[in-house]
């Protein structure tokens, strides 16, 4: 059976320790009355909500699944009750602008809450997450007169919203879509077109559904910049801006899909459905955008809360389940056969998933504190080079984390050897729910072209080397903590092959079309290994340092579990991608 | 929607082109009426079957999956009269003794139709598959008239057959079983205890089911060394030898499951049910091992077969789905986009998936040859030689083939995008019908361990040194091959690879008692890029002379993808060996 409990320790550990997040949202007006006790406080009352409330609700969402019936769409059993308790807690509203009612709480404090809720309910997390992203959306891109009509009815909870981009033919390549806008004289538009895969499109849990959704205006250009945004309500405003009249808007069916059952994706048919622009004409796509950074990292964060949630079920099979004998002699003698951890090769599968699922924290809030330096920071270019760092680790964070996530919940469903494979004990869940994360929100080769493409090569490399330069400067500040002594060599040496590949790939970019698509996925998955290498790295040198830190040997343990049997992995990559396109593009169309 | 052809022009060159298996069969008595023609005959007429009679069954079978009531397995609707068609043509008793109404075909021809009937419908094929792994056991341990009652209603399909190994508390660790088997004065034995997770323990395909069950007598030793083999039909035979009164075992639940839900996986609850010992006392366990070697390659061909319908499904979508435009120029100038298969990250996608199922194509028909050598050689010395080179194979074959199936089947999905995780489009169905495959049969982890412990350690290394001895003399005897002289440096440098890990795994297994099991996972898989990059060098070496083969450019390039792509990842996993078992033995047990 699934074990959780939110991992407040190492959540500490690394908001206050490693990073000293209180120190920067002192630093900055829009942050500055959030304290570390109020951080942990937040923590803590996250991890009794998810654990009480989201948990309990897990296994019956995934077996009872979604109904669509004639375009009314009902969810598990116990999810709108949830969502009740949820929104009325305020959790709707924790990353919000308080200009509308939101509680302003930083994304480096949010990241944390977002793993919890996917550890706990991934199914149920959805719905207010992409509410959050509608919301980032309409606070950056929005009149102050929609803003003042939507964004505390969506902060509250009581309405939803989702994004609406994907359409049969065209999922990726948004320039070919074919929905349109077609103005009416009142300044409304008439929305016709067919979504699908839309997350949330249609529901129980709140009065209203506020729709973001890309179509094309009649003399828009070809191609992505001829895309604009439109809020379309499910129910249209009455006078008293109450829910009124129903909009042209129906969900003509759900997805029957491998997970997230508990998630209502739907197909969305506009019909003449009134709609209102959102920034600017044929901007939409750029304004759909502007809030990717965030979504793409608690999308990421999917994998992260499964494979956590994972490891500890994992653990707690492993010291129960009795089978064998430890190849060092008797563990349990008093029993018929000893807990399985103390075998190798389960120790090998849970420190290979502890290793990522921190090094992936710690990554979460290593971004969350650049998007928070890029949002709030009063100093022009320390947030000019936030978002750079931004731009340039969220694909990485998005397909790393939600890559090794798969990986991580595989593994914990092998810890449970044939009970793994089975329902109730929920481990096969975790994998089905985490294979989306791979896919949507952009796939995850999707994310590495936005790497190695246009945050790597269209900048000279340029963001690359400004990250490198500050992971040397911390190597060099911390050459001589013995704590750390064994691992920086390794650290060193991973930072060089990213330098080195980097320069492969703008070398090759220039003579070779092929050369970053056919290279993409193994850099960016180089990235993702050196990048936890450094902040291995990092926990690590605070551990050694905290002395009194109760989990400080299995931080080092762990850390050196990393260098030894995952970094390596990076060279691999290295090799592979440096085969170039050359025999893969040859193959003839015809002969695959 | 699922694509599947049989490969049948890949099956005949390697079975004709690059093994000559012909040759083989020609030279033994029981199989020299194996010609190549008829070789060919029966994987064409197996190609008809699996696509008109197994594939559409497939979708529909995991929707429905089986259901229980109260005793009674019904299995998915066509199921039964698929079934019947299946052993009217006879192909139950394909691999069967002729002594009894098999048909004697040899397994390097068998793993090549297994491979087919999983790609198309693993949860059909089990049913199949598991008889024939009691008739193996029956035919090799039973007594004359035993084999003459069960053997020829098995091989003909009228009766099915079991393996009842496992229970609530033991999977692996047998030794600690609880089910008791009490004998009665006519011979036979009362067996009393619960099975899980038989696959096929009840169902409705058949007139009678003949377990094969793992019990204890009263006076046996404790662990291993005290389990004994019985033979427990679901209705006892009357005088006729037909199927008359119930015996007393009953199918007290199945389970649900990720996948494979047309399979029935049963708790069994003997009760007093009558049985008959085959073999001696206190030897089931090695009974019921030695048609292992066997069963454990089909399991492995789970992997393979939906690893080739999911790579063949993912071709078909890549050339069908246009998304974007091709890095190196338009490529489909009269459509909105270009066929997503001219992305170098789609190509990488489908290259690897392509390279890992022929690579175990290869190996599963290499292991058959070595299997029909061993069972059926007059020449002792070659018997023996071939018999040291499966019982070193099969954990590789077992354990890689179905890592690397599941991976394929992840890969094919993603091409899919969105699309992959919709259940209509039954990509997500191979992923988690794959994934059984690295838990049963013996979980990968133990596969791991029986490769570096007793197929390695215990015999000082010698079967590696033979193994490594053949492939050497393969690379001498090809050196002046120009068709891969550009792999051969590379199969040099990995089969030294595997020698210095080889040497290493068993220095440190002198000095370390944990050394095996913190490498062993890590070993086997080395051993499988090893072995791939081998039979890969072989298949190019092939190809390159076989100027008509209409796919000599695709296996020749896909081998050099092989080559650059995937086993570079060897060397990266010697290194994650090469860091011993020190760090994750430090963990203490409350840490995790």
């Amino acid at each position: 059976m699934a074990t959780y409990k939110a991992p407040l320790d190492d959540m500490r550990f690394v908001l206050n320790d490693v990073f000293e997040a209180d120190k920067l949202w002192a630093s900055m007006p829009a942050t500055a009355e959030v304290t570390r006790d109020l951080a942990d406080a937040i923590l803590e009352e996250a991890g009794k909500m998810v654990e009480g409330v989201l948990l309990p609700l897990n296994r019956q969402g995934d077996e009872q699944g979604c109904t669509w019936n004639d375009g009314v769409v009902t969810t598990p059993e116990g999810f709108k009750d949830a969502y009740n308790t949820y929104r009325e807690m305020g959790w709707t509203a924790l990353s919000g602008n308080p200009a509308f009612g939101g509680q302003g709480m930083p994304k480096s404090l949010a990241v944390l809450f977002e793993e919890m809720i996917h550890a706990t309910n991934t199914s149920f997390a959805l719905y207010p997450l992409l509410s959050n992203g509608a919301t980032l959306c309409l606070d950056a891109h929005a009149t102050q007169e929609m803003k003042e009509t939507y964004l505390p009815k969506m902060y509250s909870g009581e309405w939803a919203g989702t994004m609406c981009l994907t359409e049969p033919h065209c999922g990726t390549d948004l320039g070919i879509m074919r929905t349109k806008a077609v103005p009416n004289d009142d300044g409304s538009y008439n929305i016709t077109g067919t979504k699908i895969f839309i997350t949330g499109g249609e529901h129980d849990l709140t009065d209203n559904i506020i729709h973001l959704v890309l179509a094309k205006l009649p003399d828009a250009p070809a191609g992505s910049k001829g895309i604009s945004l439109f809020l379309v309500p499910k129910f249209l405003l009455d006078d008293n801006q109450n829910p009124g009249e129903r909009n042209g808007v129906q969900c003509g069916s759900i997805e029957h899909k491998m997970g997230i059952k508990g998630s209502a994706t739907c197909v969305m048919n506009f019909d003449d459905a009134r709609g209102w622009m959102v920034g600017e004409p044929n901007q939409g796509l750029a304004a759909m955008f502007t809030m990717m950074n965030y979504e793409r990292i608690s999308i990421g964060l999917q994998g992260v809360g499964l494979g956590d949630v994972s490891y500890q079920s994992a653990v707690e099979y492993a010291k129960d389940r009795l089978q064998g004998r430890a190849a060092s002699g008797v563990q349990n003698a008093s029993g018929p056969a000893d807990p399985i951890i103390h075998h190798g090769d389960v120790r090998r599968m849970l420190l290979t998933m502890r290793a990522l699922n921190e090094g992936a924290r710690a990554l979460a809030a290593y971004v969350g504190l650049q998007l928070d330096t890029a949002k709030f920071s009063e100093d022009a270019a320390a947030r000019s080079a936030a978002e750079d760092r931004v731009a340039l680790l969220t694909p990485v964070a998005k397909a790393f984390f939600s890559d090794r996530g798969l990986e991580t919940c595989i593994i914990g469903q092998q810890v449970f050897g044939g009970h793994g494979y089975v329902r109730e004990w929920g481990m096969e869940q975790f994998v089905r729910d985490a294979r989306i994360a791979q896919i949507y929100e952009g796939t995850n080769g999707i994310q590495a072209l936005d790497l190695a493409g246009r945050k790597v090569a269209r900048n000279g490399g340029k963001s690359v080397q400004a990250f490198l330069a500050d992971a040397r400067g911390w190597v060099d500040a911390n050459e001589g903590n013995a704590g750390i002594a064994d691992v920086l060599p390794a650290l060193r040496d991973a930072l060089q092959l990213l330098d080195d590949l980097t320069a492969d790939l703008l070398n090759n970019a220039g003579s070779d079309a092929d050369a970053i698509s056919a290279s993409a996925c193994e850099y960016l998955d180089v990235f993702g290994y050196v990048i936890y290498a450094w902040l291995w790295a990092r926990m690590m040198a605070t551990a050694s340092d905290c002395t009194d830190y109760p989990h400080r040997d299995a931080k080092l343990l762990t850390g050196r579990f990393y260098f030894q049997r995952l970094l390596p992995k990076a060279h691999a990559l290295a090799a592979q991608m440096r085969a170039g396109s050359e025999v893969m593009m040859a193959m003839d169309e015809a002969a695959f």
